[in-house]
């Protein structure tokens, strides 16, 4: 069982490292609201985490609702990973300088002296992605692959794909 | 009020035109799931077409629930745009031989043969997009621009954000 995790952790690792920005979806009011996210430098460990900035609006979303979905979009590769996760605003000091790097500078201009700075972290509940060369709509259902990094939080299990 | 849908519709069009692929994400029980889905080869007028088989799963979820994100990732235009939307699957032969396209065969190889061949139309209600070289997340609040190119459904006017 930890083995099969480690092995997704590293599959989805795969997919999404070279993917600089991805699109975060969130419910706001009822409806489906998305925007681009600067994604990160360091491996992914079965957390998405991602800076930001708390005068955004999308913390106040996440804070009524914390259902989310991330999508890394490659079509040089035409890869594409959709990530359904619970999504958590982290405000810890020691966390930001612990996954802090110069390149999000590009994004933070201000860096670690920026006191709106803070973390949003996703924990990966379910990943699906699309990786053939040719792949297409009729194919697609065929080669959905499931990663599964941890149990559901809302009881949904009859949709649950599993490796 | 007329003009104003118009120039936004154009302004839409403009952004997503070169964008061959998007992600839509739909509300399956309760959780997020996004897929590529081939955007469209013909001129945007408010409503967002896409083909699609009858026997994705995403049908399924469409009709417990229509509310959708589609959003368009340009990484080498550094565009990103976010379209909230009620979606419809529509099984018109009339309209599918009208926006098909010898391109789709590409998604769909047996064309308009394929009986399972059906359109997903979006009805947008609201676009949002950045597209600043240099965008950063602390000025993206400032530089949202607001599409709104028809009435939202669901009664949250208070987060309506109109040109």
């Amino acid at each position: 069982m930890e083995d099969k995790r480690q092995e997704s952790i590293q599959k989805l690792n795969d997919l999404i490292k070279d993917v600089k920005v991805a699109m975060l979806t969130t419910i706001d009011w009822g409806i489906l609201r998305s925007r681009p996210m600067q994604t990160q430098e360091f491996d992914f460990d079965g957390d998405l985490w991602f800076f930001t900035s708390s005068e955004t609006h999308k913390t106040e979303e996440i804070e009524k609702d914390r259902r989310v979905n991330v999508s890394y979009a490659a079509p040089d590769s035409n890869t594409y990973v959709s990530v359904t996760g619970t999504a958590e605003i982290v405000n810890d000091r020691a966390k930001i300088e612990e996954l802090w790097n110069p390149i999000y500078k590009a994004w933070f201009p201000d860096g670690l002296e920026d006191p709106n700075l803070i973390l949003l972290k996703v924990a990966v509940e379910q990943a699906e992605y699309w990786d053939s060369p040719s792949s297409t709509l009729v194919q697609v259902a065929g080669f959905v692959k499931a990663i599964v990094t941890g149990e559901r939080a809302d009881g949904g299990e009859n949709r649950k794909i599993s490796l």
